[in-house]
Formats: C-alpha cells, structure tokens, sequence
C-alpha cells in the first residue's frame, strides 16, 4: 500500500511539473469551474468544441475529457470526431456520461461514445455506470441496489467488457480495471452540494492520464487529490459557496507530501501495491 | 399576515425536504451560479437544452425554468418544445424574459413563449414586464413611468390577460395574479451589482412552484427567501465578488425561522394573509 | 507622465460614472466572470450571440467585444455580422483572438475578422499576436523570440498594418498604435493562474474604449486598473480560488486616487505624457 501511494504522490507533484493540456469538450455549466480547477492542478485547460478544430487542438493535447452534462447533437458530433483523433494518436480519453440513464439521448450518446472510441477511463457515479453496464431493467435502478459491492461488481464487469478503467464515485470511490481495484474513501459531503464536483473530477482524471498511461494509478490519484482538498475546504467552509472556492485553493496547496500523509485508500488484486 | 409569512416559511422548508428537481433552459452566463444557488436552496438543477432530450427531462422535473437571456433559434425550439410538455403534464413553468424590450428578437421569442405555452410565472423587471405588456408606445418607456403603482398596474393587467403570476422584481418586488397581490421589501442594492441575480431568482421559484401549486404564494415565498439571503451576505461582505459567494452560502442558511423573524412583505386583496 | 497617469485616472472614475453598456460576443468559459467583472468596474455587460440580434445589440451598447475562445460558425458569423454594424456606427470593437496560433480555425477567423472589421484594439498574449502578424515561420515560434522588445517590434508593425491599437499583455503589457507605446507593468502572477484573465482585461478595455475614442489611452487605462485590482487581490489571498473572487471586489474599488498612486507606467514617443 505504501508503495502506491507514493506513486500517487508522486503523480501529483508530476502534474504540477509537466503541466499536461488537457482538452476539454464539456458542459456548459461547469467549463469555468473546471478550468480553474485545472489550473490549480498545475494544469493547463483548453475548451473547444467545433467540428472545425477539435482533431487539431485534440493533437496538441496531452489527454481529452468529453462530458455530456448539456450536450447537443453538434457537440456529440465534435466529441467522436476528437475521440476518434485520441485514439489515433494513442491519447487518453476520459469519459463523463452525466445523465445517462436519465434521458435517452443521454445514454444513447454515451453508449455510442463507448462503442465507436476506446475510451481510457469512464468516471460517473452509480447511476451512472449502471445504466451503461447493460444490466440495468425497467424495474431494478441503482436505488435497489443492495450494497456497494453489488454496484462495483456491476463496474468491474463494464471495466471488463470495454477494457478501460472504471472510476464510479461516491462516499467510496471505486476505480477499477475489472481486475484490480482501488477504493478511495477522501471526500467531503459538501461536495455533493456544488454544481460540478463529478466534472471536476474527471477533468482532473484527464490530467493525470496526460501523464501518466497506468490509467488505474492515475485515475485513482486524481480522486484522492481532489478528495483531500475536498476535506481540507470543508475544515473552514461549512458552506457551498466559500465551500466551492477554496476547493480551488486546496487544489493549488494539495501535493506529494499531503497525499502521503492523507490518502485513505484500499485495493483488491493491486499487484504493485 | 402572520399566516402568509407563515406558510412561506413551511414552504422554504419543505423545498428542503423534497429536493425539486428543476429542469432550467437558460443562459450560459448564469448557468453556474443558478445551479449553485439551487443547490444550496436544497433543490437539484438540471440543464438540458437539446430538442432530442428537453421533453424528456421535463418529464422527470418538478419544474420548468426558461430563461432567453443568450438565446438562439436551436434554444427557441427546445424551450417552445419543453414548455408544451410541461403543459401537457401539468408541470409549471417559469419565464424569465431577459432583455425583452432590448432586441425584436428577445420582444418576439417572450411573446411567443406566452403565446404558445401557458407560462406559470413570469419573472422580470419593470423593463421587460412593460415591453410584454403591449401597453408599450414608442415614445413612452419604462423610464417615464410616473411610479411604482403605475408599473404595478401594468403588471396586474398582464397576470390578467395571460392567467399567470407576474413577478415584476426591483428595490420592491410586486407578486400579483391581477387580482392579489403581495409586495416584498427584502433584498439588498448589491444584488444588482452581480451577474443574474434576476436569472437565480427565477431559478429559486421554479423551486418554490415545483413543491407548491400556489405560484403566487410559492413565488412570494421564493423572493423572500432569496432577498432575506442577500441581506444577510451584504452584512459582511460590502463588495460584489464575496458577495456574490456569501449569497450562496446564505441561501444555504435560509430557513423558515428566519423567513419568519425577517420577512418584509405587504399585501393587497390577499385572502389568506 | 504625470498627465497621462491623471488621464487614465479621469477615465475609471468615468467609467464608473458614464456605466458603458459592453456587448460581449465571448466565449463560454469566461461569461459570468467577464460580466461580473464589468459590472464591478461599473459597466453594464449584455452577452448576445444570435444571428437575429447582434446587430441591434450593438446598436444599444457603447462597444463591443469579440472573443473567439470557444467559436463555433454560427458564433463566427454572429461576429462578423456585429462587427460590420460596429463599424457602421462607428463605435469600437475589441477583439480578444484567444488561441490564435494554437488551432488553423482560429487563425483563419481572428484573420478573417481583422480583414473584414475595422478592430480598435486587438488584446492577446505575445504568443497569439505574432501568430496573427504573419510573421512566424514553422522554424521561429515565440518561445524564441529573443526579447521582449522583439515581440513589442512586431506588435507595432502589427498595429500598423491594421491602423489600430494593439495590447500585447503579459508580466508588462505592450499597449501600442504603432508609433506611440504605452507600457504597463501593474499585475500579478496569480492573474496567470485563473482562467479568462485575459478574456477579462479584453473586457474591461471594450468598457474604457465605450467611453473614450483615444483606444491607447483608455486601453492602457484598463490594464493599469485590472493590473492594480490583481496586485490589491493578491495582497491578502495568496491562492487562485479567492484571489479570482477578491479580484472583482478590488476591481469595485479601484478608483482614480489608486491609479495616480500606484499606476506603474512607461512611455515611447506619447506625446501628451
């Protein structure tokens, strides 16, 4: 264990280091957000989304994030066109599917996203995955679910068919290749209560893949930085609004040295752990 | 009055305890912050805006927001789209007619929107409620108007006409369906110095109306809640940048008790006060 | 110096008092905090995109600003279209080319704007204005220009060859129409660790521009108040997240008595200094 976490840590530090660009085609909603996310991180962030210049900017990105949160059939468009331009350039993608299962355009655009690009790393939470997993019937949600370990079994076996990593969020993160498992329990409530703390988890799943190609190392360092300046923010900002900026600023201060002092992490299967 | 205040303040709680999901098709520059703020209300915001999805999302919602503020004719379509849905299943529907009066394009797409769908509530300023009030010459504008209670009338004879609530919101705000009317003194001027804080309070009571079927009591109670809120940042942040995030924090704050110890609300043929 | 310094202060107070009306054709990242920052300066922001209202918008406001940070064609041609009624009217438009030189798309339309509007000031960073001077080769990026007074060169050409103002920022800002320069060494390095910084300063100088036609004088006068809003910010939040927020309160109290005290300004060949 204690090895990987100082691989986690030392990610972290890499990040601020190499500065990977990550090219973002997200939602409306949280692009300034995340952006200043990413660039707490040590980041650089670029958002672009036309049909135009997504194949360019996708080359001169170290990783892509493609996020549904209030997408459209032009933007759907863009996103396979740069997802299919990572994938022949052997660059990692992180897909956010908020809302599947939720409408069906939703999961329709997500599942033909996972069909049509390799994909590195899917990140969304419970419902999320499970309505992507293909197992999910007209009278069985995630709600009825009878554990946690019910849901990442459901996350492993589509960790497995799509042959990238799962990262399905919750009070316990559950990163998963279908094999080898990490769960990180980092995290604050508060969280729940901002507008785009799952996107801004992702794009910093994005980061660290720029980086980093053992997507399970990264993706779990990514929620495990994120998670500690979760609960660093929330020691003196019992509220969303404060609460939602100094997260930001607990980006910028969270490094190595934080993570191995402060990563609450488990694994099932880690080889290297 | 002491019942009306009252009933507001059971009902802030309740939106509490039934998390309303709101769907809200609305500009890009607040999309952010009224998520937020409809987060800290205890609400749960969704933004969808394609026409393949915005039936479907009204469907799952308590309640429709549709806010023209950066409209384009792919929106126009999708909120004429999710309005006739929200009509169909009974769902109420909040407009938010920002910058009717300024462009034809703004004037006409309001219009329509009144037109073509029966809108619950209508949430502007005294600008855009006399440009959609056909009351409008050429050469006698919002500015001309002699008083208060010639704007308040203008707003009462469009309640009238449409069948809905109008919210006309400034220093004073004035709730009215043509007949009753309740006027509400809460808030604070730094409101105005911040991005959309008309678009967040038309977000709030899509809130409010998704939990009560009384929009005029829901809106009152929405607009009390909101202004209360902004009282309360204002007390110690005089500036509008940690304003804007303490209005977030206070609606996070903004409970019944205090609706009852702070609202500021008169009232005029109210049955129920 | 003296004089100008002083003129640069008359023009804050003065936009504070004239509250320009700002037409933002921007991109979607940076909306809500470009708006909250012209209305901290005291300007009035409109954000308007469509096709069918540019052109009126325009009409209405004191300037208009276009960014290209997240273009798309509809959004290109809602530029063009705004910029031609700009133009007619002959009120000043800033041009913002965020990423020209990083995508063939936004190269070819921050060109395309600048050969077919007549732009008063053109606000980026040294690596977009010398992809916009036609002055790079394959072999020659900006990473070796040797100097800055080489990069200063080629803004001035540039500034000549389209007969406007152009502003060059970075640790100090190049503000030139070609034969006279200002430059402007007020800023802070955490400016660089927020998103839209730049699209900001865009901003606010669209909001001098509005209220003054000398475009050096009242460019210059923006970055010296963005620039002393950054360093008053920073004074006391040491972290991205509040530093942006305190940004728009300083950006609020920045007035003329801090510009006289604090503007860090030098000139070549201005001859009203």
């Amino acid at each position: 264990m204690s090895s990987l976490i100082h691989n986690m840590a030392d990610l972290r530090d890499s990040v601020q280091k190499q500065r990977p660009l990550v090219h973002n085609i997200t939602n409306y909603v949280v692009m300034h957000y995340t952006a200043n996310a990413l660039l707490s991180l040590g980041a650089s962030p670029v958002m672009a989304h036309a049909i135009e210049e997504v194949e360019e900017m996708t080359t001169l990105a170290q990783a892509l994030v493609i996020n549904i949160g209030t997408l459209s059939t032009p933007w759907v468009d863009a996103m396979l066109l740069a997802g299919r331009a990572a994938n022949r350039l052997g660059k990692p993608i992180v897909l956010d599917p908020v809302g599947a299962g939720a409408t069906q355009f939703r999961t329709r655009t997500a599942l033909r996203l996972l069909d049509e690009v390799r994909v590195s790393v899917l990140r969304g939470n419970a419902s999320e995955i499970l309505a992507l997993s293909g197992e999910q019937s007209q009278t069985r949600g995630v709600d009825s679910m009878d554990s946690a370990s019910e849901a990442q079994s459901v996350a492993k076996r589509l960790a497995q068919k799509h042959g990238m990593v799962v990262a399905m969020t919750g009070a316990i993160d559950c990163v998963t290749d279908g094999s080898q498992t990490i769960l990180v329990s980092n995290g604050h409530p508060l969280m729940g209560r901002i507008t785009g703390s799952g996107c801004t988890a992702s794009a910093l799943v994005g980061a660290f893949c720029g980086i980093e190609s053992g997507c399970l190392l990264a993706t779990a360092a990514a929620l495990v930085t994120f998670g500690i300046a979760g609960e660093s923010a929330a020691l003196s900002h019992p509220f969303p609004g404060n609460f939602s900026i100094s997260l930001i600023d607990e980006i910028y201060q969270t490094n190595g040295q934080k993570i191995i002092a402060r990563a609450k992490v488990s694994t099932e299967n880690v080889a290297w752990r």
